[in-house]
């Protein structure tokens, strides 16, 4: 297997379709098993109380762990989602989130990386959901590389 | 306190509100405890490969969650998301997600739903996610009765 | 790869090892892809209120979930956790515990399973927690065979 | 309420009591919101293979969860445990596990810790664990006053 890693292009053609792109996610940083995604507040990204949706912080938690564990695969290796666990500590009332994933473990084809998602914006930035995100690494397929 | 239960019309009001509303999610079922509630594919809604993405999957088994614990709670009293876990068993490959919730325990201010996702609509329901949530509730604000 | 399942006797084999033996699990059933494992309290196995601890009612729940996966694997394989959640719904307060698991999917090597933990022996039986579970199905190393 | 906390002996007395006691859990730090316990290796306490059963790894990391919360509550009050979330990430085959654990958050009686178990005794320390705690505040019952 080649030892060169994903390029930080893979990332940002990840991040430039479907949801991710619709919603506004930027991805802020990529190093290899690090990433930080933000995003900034809308109304169609919210729940019923005005803050940002519990679903969509999670999407934007398990972006930034997808893109913190691919970014330490080898080139044509991407991290799919096993399963991921959320919790949320206090209401996302802000008017931008950052998730900030690092991997935790990187163990054959099983990844295991840990997400702060904090809001802030327009107010001093607060842990507002902690995520542990398992993934499990496959080849790219071709018509994707 | 009051033992008349909240209305499947909160259900409706709380959907009609933010992310739930723009992403079409349509309930389809509301009964003390049990809630299900689906979603059509939209090409804003997919990760990188085209299927729904896992976020999208995991605010629809939360609203769903959400909908269930809410609607077997006393009137005015609100379910808000503490915790929740999901596992990615399929491709959310189809053109339609359900989710199915059941609240599995209600204990003083703490539940607990279960929530099966199936993907489908252009081919056979097959079960693609499994979610828990744990919930809170609380006190309706006066500005939201 | 064979056909081939597990035995019964490997669940067995398992059980009789480590803290579940010490502990006394009993396998009460086993079939491909469902398992029951049984527990009768002892002073040594509760936490400060006198229940059964939450990591006894997990490594309870975790023995069922690998019974569960493994029974349902090819002869020569066996299922090892990734990770598991349990929720605790009620005080596990009988004279026995009873986990029931089963297989929700096993797709390629990753295989998820949910188990039901019911208290009970000396009072009707309860559910007082819920798991789920990941495990990664590996070869039997051939000292183990 | 009183702004005073529990003393550290609380977590002694927490500890002194079941399958702790029994397993050999020792607490080696108590702060308000911090903890750490650790544990030898015995054969009664392994799996299949001949590590640290699952479930002594989580029943030693609901611990120092437990112990971290509850060194942060008002005196009398005791923390609980509402679910919890382990990702296994390498073998436990050292002969010594310490678990520390942090309070993320704590918001109204709900609070969440992370734990990192690691392994260590005849071999470098290792992180071996990661665990996800939420917790729910009860008042102390006066027969354990």
């Amino acid at each position: 297997m080649s030892t060169e890693r994903n390029p930080p292009s893979l990332a940002e053609a990840v991040n430039a379709k479907g949801f991710g792109a619709a919603a506004g996610f930027r991805i802020v940083k990529v190093e290899p098993g690090q990433a930080e995604v933000a995003l900034a507040r809308r109304d169609d990204l919210t729940q019923f109380f005005g803050y940002f949706h519990g679903g969509v912080i999670t999407a934007l938690a398990d972006q930034a762990a997808g893109v913190a564990i691919t970014s330490g695969l080898p080139k044509g290796r991407i991290g799919v989602t096993v399963e991921l666990k959320v919790n949320f500590l206090s209401p996302a009332d802000g008017t931008e989130l950052v998730a900030r994933a690092k991997t935790l473990q990187m163990s054959g084809s099983i990844g295991v990386a840990t997400v702060e998602i904090f809001t802030g914006g327009d107010k001093p930035e607060r842990l507002c959901a902690f995520c542990t995100a398992t993934m499990r690494a496959l080849d790219l397929p071709a018509e994707f590389r």
